[in-house]
């Protein structure tokens, strides 16, 4: 049987990178409501993301978004981030608010759309070359609502032009991250709707390419953890932006919705060797928090992920593999669940305080009045948000 | 057998009331795009509406939004509609975009914001006085995001005393029309999330308080028209809101996702009694035209509304009556589909002109220059949207 | 804080009706796997139903299911029940096995099938009286699987005089359970398909016709938690069918695809009084081991609901009503998932032992030899399965 | 723009294969129901599938599916199938209906079983060499059940290698078809859910192996004509089972529960040259009539399916291109539903008789006497099912 103390050392290399645009203010179509303490500047986003790695020593680097994380000197950005015991890491392209992209960015019938489409990404590789980021991440809002809107085989070559492009660019340490999503903000076709459609993709332009697995971004009733284990089987699990969805893609605290299902995909990665293996995969949040406070609100999250994660490790394999060989179902069910329902709490208390880390994070972050610090020093300006 | 002639008398009496907000921009949380020509007062989205009904006299009525809709003089604006040929209709209240309602309106916790929201349905029942409207429409954003995050129980009680004592102001010819809704903005748990919950608090209410049908907003598989079919039969189906969806609330133009549903419905509409019937239900539109123009947008839905009518007028019922009677399946499947795919768009180009109207709306309104006129007036100020 | 002794004398309470039919064999459309030691009688059911109880102690009575469980002397069947040490509980009627039942039973076009189904339900009410079960339950596989097929308005009215007259049967303290289908075995409609439809019908019936809500019996993503919420507050929750899913109806051991929801679940069922409140609703079991043992199956979905309960009777309603009146989003989810957290494990196993039960239920079963025995003594016959 | 005289030629080249299954009785878990003039035997299948070809000129050829129709002299089925005007095709083999495959076939953990399980599709290819059948399609219900049952990413490979090893024995001419499911019979994990891991295997078999995608195979809201449109591009979509669904594999009837979406697909169909082009896929029905007669409905189906390729051929897709490349989202989009609101049934009746076929296929069946002639004939014996 595996003890807490057997899996500490593997505990330890848990790393989560965390989204600067977590920070801001996010909301739904409906509203997006403000907070007091919400950064008005790129700089507070990474002096937020520094404390959220500062109580947990779980989030060592934070995503950017461009242009919404757009600054003149990123190595001065970079320095900024180290300073406060962080550092920059993917960059995420953004080619749906502009309005040339309203019917299509890399899909886009007007091939001058398309070239600034593959232009933005293009900057964002030089983005990557300043800050020493090692991956791009494109997420494609395109699609259509209406049938007969569009070509959609077309659609797809275009895509896999403008694709190739942008590979091409990318330095021999680099990566492209491909990302696909169900639905939303187009309701009728996506033009990278699902895993298969990202991986033939990422197939056709090379090693360097890999797939992003968002959570949140899969059919009701998909099961998330075969397409792990798949991805990874096929060595194209690239990073995952973790969050959790009662219904669509809602952009819950990873872990909050089902924690059972974080679970089971923590065990297919660490099964899959994409944790500590041969193959890892980055992880990442991108959530929302519509009405909870932003800081507390990542706090919890990467929590979760260090909960979830030492669960799984505990999971007794041999016994397991056994179970499965003779074919007892219930037997490996057992096995499996006990993993799951083993309170890790206390025993994580203790490896934070070994580490000098507070024994709870949240309860660290409240009383240590950074809150109400930021609530008092960020008054005037614009606060972040999606736009 | 029902021909085209015999149909005509029931479907002159079609009428679909269209949502002020229809013609303002709206999108999705990543973006929201502007177009040329899009109003920028009250007036000028009462005077495109009245344009949807000019084109195809099947919308003569414009419901209000209510505080998008605020004016200081409801009877001058009612006076500037009835000029323009339309007339004004349903108001809804909107208690999801101030900062108070961000745990809720009539389900909040604290006392002072559910008051405030009745207050503010109170307020609607003052414009309807001035407006000389028939029906409150109250849909409640209200949820929670988080298990744990609120007492869903004691929500339900303070539903409850809400909507009664707004229900309590109501003359003797008006109606509280509760609107139910599966998910969004909430994703965990919403107030009133599906039929059965409008129906018992509009049970609870009395005559006067009825059920709003929201085509987009069920679950994954949900049979609409079953649930037609029982309201219909509870005595309590007030309204539709009128849209199609692939996959959540998508808003799309109604039919434009799966038409056949739209038949089913229309036909246990016309079953039950509720088109022309004893029991009418109010059929309104309510959508986002996020990508293609506000104006064409809406004449497209109120014509597939039109079509699908006249299909479902012409279903044979005798024939297939006798067929299910008969357990004959398919024989009663064929009676049925021979409806839907009737092609009816060239005698109702005819029944059009019989009246007056163009018989192609669409094209008539294109070539009108409406739409050149209106991109070029309508330049500076606010452009209307959902805020 | 709420301890774990605080909450064994509610624990004590927990009581789950088995169900006859879980011992026999079941499986898909696609094949039913036979198994060595499934009972060939009803007896043989009985005797397993009580095995789960002996190690358990926490199945005291046996669910039947008309005709599968018919018996010549239903008063000797519940003295043999006695012996054993439970005791009979709710029948089931089935009107679907029947070839007159092909498109229809208690809603289908012919009256005399309508006749024959409410006369069935009468029979299974004479066995009621004979074994002193209170509960009579209705479970309809009604529907269809064409549009146009049947009438679904009208069935809804041959339904409601179809319970009229079995409810009008049942003696003073009998009950009337309907319990509710989304889809399957009809694939287009089911004249029972939610929550809604069983209430409005046990409504009009009377406060001894409630409503059974089986946990795999709804749309994907639907909340069943608030549906509890809502029947107990309405005073209409009868009853569970118990079981979990992660697509469609797949009769899973409860509590094995989303422990959480079912902690949820229960949370809601403690919090409106019908765990060992005033409206006590009866906990079943209704699920199919198509590849698994059966016994232990069965041990394993008690099990499950008794942690589960566990857990949720730990909950700290005091802080958790203190942060929910705050509107701490964050502090209120985190209360509420420590309870889900807790690991009750070793202590359930020392508040078996206090109670002269097995501390390891399952083990000692595979330990006790009763597997061995009914494989080695029921060889011959014909299995039990259903049909 | 395009007419019906101008696709008549395109028309012709429909040809849809009919299972043998189908003409057997069908139906759930709950029930199967048995129906009059039910074929005994594999011939009285092929008479029934024949005559379906008879009356509609539409279906001339036949699936087998071993073990159920296993004969002696597949020669000799071979010359009666001709005889009666149809051929033998696909043939499907069958690795879920044996009590070894309990825990799976090409997945067991035990090798013996996957051995046997290769070893049953090296059989089938015996059966095609003698029939000179084109396709080996090979459904797996392989899964589980339960988290933690089996090791799902190891059964990915020992799928891979079974899959090598029956690969290696197609000749040249010969096609493996891997049909992909998303749940059921397995509710936790299905070893190929999904197109993407039929894709990958194929991919990684040659150029002879090529995916089978049924339309009732997929997750709620999956856009299918996407995936038609993709497996096009990739040159791997290898075969169709059509038949439609409402919520999970229904089963029904192809084009009953949503016609437009079965236009879309053939529009992609068509559009990437699996029609009439260069790539041909294989159009096949795969359905259950569990309540309505078989042939009739087996009737129903190949007309649905000809009514929508006619509507699909119809569509003018120089002027949709036109729209599409102008951005024109209304226009493009009405262009698309005009060619599916087209009424084709009178021309589909000339077009029928200038071929010296009944104008309405259904209606000369049921004169025909055959229905009679059958149910008179068939007396005695076991009706053919899926055991």
């Amino acid at each position: 049987m595996t003890t807490f103390a057997d899996i500490t050392g593997r505990l330890e290399k848990l790393a989560i990178e965390v989204p600067s645009w977590a920070y801001g203010n996010s909301g739904t179509r409906f509203k997006v409501f403000g907070s007091p303490g919400t950064p008005r500047t790129v700089k507070e986003k990474i002096a937020d993301a520094a404390a959220v790695h500062r109580f947990t020593g779980l989030a060592p680097s934070v995503a950017l978004h461009i242009p919404w994380d757009l600054v003149d000197d990123y190595a001065a950005l970079a320095t900024y981030a180290g300073d406060h015991g962080v550092r920059l890491g993917t960059v995420n392209s953004n080619t749906f608010q502009d309005d040339d992209y309203k019917l299509g960015s890399l899909t886009n019938a007007d091939p001058a759309v398309r070239r600034k489409a593959v232009q933005h990404n293009l900057d964002c590789i030089e983005v990557m070359n300043a800050t020493g980021s090692r991956d791009l991440k494109i997420w494609l809002a395109d699609g259509t609502n209406y049938p007969g809107q569009a070509d959609i085989r077309t659609r797809q070559d275009w895509l896999a032009e403008g694709l190739a492009e942008i590979y091409a660019q990318l330095s021999d340490d680099q990566r492209l991250v491909l990302e696909y999503k169900f639905f939303e903000p187009a309701f009728y076709h996506t033009d990278v709707p699902d895993w298969g459609t990202s991986y033939v993709h990422c197939a056709a332009l090379g090693d360097r390419a890999v797939v992003c697995l968002d959570t949140g971004h899969h059919a009701p009733g998909t099961n998330i953890e075969f397409i792990v284990a798949q991805l990874v089987r096929l060595g194209k699990l690239g990073s995952f932006d973790f969050n959790s969805r009662f219904y669509a893609d809602d952009d819950l605290i990873v872990g909050a919705a089902d924690p059972f299902q974080l679970f089971r995909i923590m065990v297919e990665v660490i099964r899959g060797g994409a944790y500590d293996g041969p193959t890892p995969a980055a992880l990442m949040l991108d959530q929302c928090h519509n009405i909870e406070k932003k800081i507390p609100g990542q706090l919890r999250s990467v929590l979760n992920v260090q909960e979830m994660v030492a669960r799984a490790l505990l999971l007794d394999v041999d016994a397991l593999a056994q179970a499965q060989q003779a074919g007892d179902v219930l037997a490996a069910n057992q096995i499996y669940m006990d993993a799951f329902y083993t309170d890790v709490r206390r025993d994580l208390a203790g490896f934070r305080e070994e580490r000098g880390l507070p024994a709870d994070p949240m309860a660290a972050y409240l009383a240590s009045g950074y809150q109400e610090q930021i609530e008092a020093d960020r008054v005037g300006g614009t606060q972040a948000g999606w736009n």
